[in-house]
């Protein structure tokens, strides 16, 4: 589904690109490829946070067949924020802020459904990794019916130092365990609150749940004890929008 | 990811399976074919509420390249219950019934995230109608990490008959909709429950929703208004499991 417009082909293209500042998600460069230009680029891309991969020619020439040079930058769909930019807003304009945070998540629909899924329930932003997470490219956006149009992403060169920075602003941080006697029922969330979910198949690093003020369960009854994460994510932010607006009806008729 | 062991070639064969009383979830029939044979297999589907669809020489073609003889049939992965069954049974065993009701939902990898869902919240059964509904198949198997051989499917040839004897049956249905100003959380889920789901395209059928007892909507805050529907079950039946199971903390670490 990758719209060919979402790439930018030829070192000096690249250069421009990184110079004008559009989002850029990831460069990939030949491995062979030196050079004062090159040597500009890494820099650029060091400085802006963009993962550079050095591939073969071949991985290139799977790309696209035009003239690439060994250069080719994916273009990001949505514009990145980062957490000490948007957490300091977020309290100046009144709001309780609400954060999720994903920890190693690949799997491109279920970031799309997660991104969807936040997006409904009024999550002010999604905190990612910068590597090892999810490319947040057209495919995410279809996946998220659009959702990342309206939800802010904050991609983070390292995400202890950012989760640092949440706990140090007063927002109190949920991690999910399976190997936790606590539901997730049992927090309160109507305060500030950042929730961090893990991959499925490693679930959350060491390093993260250490930084997290509770960690919790959703209680399984099953055979199988694997929610999926997009299902997980639902379940944890529509308790936090319970909590924090009630659970009384609007209408009459239920009951 | 179809596995050829799902499907039986021939005539002969296909007739033996459903005298063997194999699950099978669907007949193709090469459109031109007529025959006493035929008509024997055509009452026996009937009787077995097996859908038939006849098809082209070319699509048959298309499944295998073995000698089909006009006629492939596709096995189920799960054995299929039906509600009037399985119902009185849960009543007998003294369980709470919880139902999950499926509305039109075609898409696999939703299905297979939804079964994993109910699984592990410990719903007793999904309803499906037998017709416009997912084919429980390998694919939707694997969707399910499993889930499915551990969660009873019911099949319904009729899902408005169905949903009455749920409702004679002192089960409380509980149907979704964007137009109610009912939040899900306000109504009271802890007797018997049926939760019925829509289609993500065109939510419950008006005569389902017709025979809902109550009409509940998920609150969203934000453009998009539209929340995936295996992240839409997971929040329902999650709500039914805090107010089943309580939601004291387990443990004394929490809030």
């Amino acid at each position: 589904m990758k719209d060919k417009n979402n790439y930018i082909y030829g070192l000096h293209s690249v250069l421009e690109a990184l110079e004008a500042g559009r989002d850029v998600d990831k460069i990939f460069l030949r491995g062979s490829l030196t050079g004062q230009a090159v040597d500009k680029l890494l820099k650029m891309a060091r400085a802006q946070v963009i993962p550079v991969a050095r591939v073969p020619l071949a991985k290139l020439d799977r790309i696209t067949s035009r003239n690439h040079q060994g250069v080719i930058a994916v273009l990001s769909s949505v514009s990145y924020s980062r957490v000490h930019q948007v957490l300091p807003m977020l309290f100046e304009q009144g709001r309780t802020p609400f954060l999720v945070v994903l920890d190693g998540i690949t799997d491109v629909r279920n970031f799309g459904a997660i991104a969807r899924t936040c997006e409904c329930a009024g999550v002010d932003a999604i905190v990612l990794p910068e590597r090892g997470s999810v490319t947040v490219g057209a495919d995410a956006m279809q996946a998220s019916a659009g959702a990342l149009n309206h939800i802010e992403v904050c991609r983070e060169p390292n995400l202890l130092e950012a989760l640092q920075f949440i706990a140090d602003s007063g927002v109190k941080i949920v991690g999910t365990s399976d190997h936790n006697p606590v539901r997730y029922t049992a927090v309160d969330y109507t305060g500030p609150v950042a929730l961090v979910l893990g991959s499925e198949h490693t679930g959350i690093s060491a390093e993260v749940m250490e930084l997290c003020n509770h960690h919790v369960m959703i209680p399984e009854y099953g055979h199988i004890n694997s929610l999926n994460v997009s299902v997980a994510t639902g379940v944890m932010v529509y308790e936090v929008v319970r909590q924090r607006h009630g659970d009384d009806p609007l209408g009459t008729d239920a009951k």
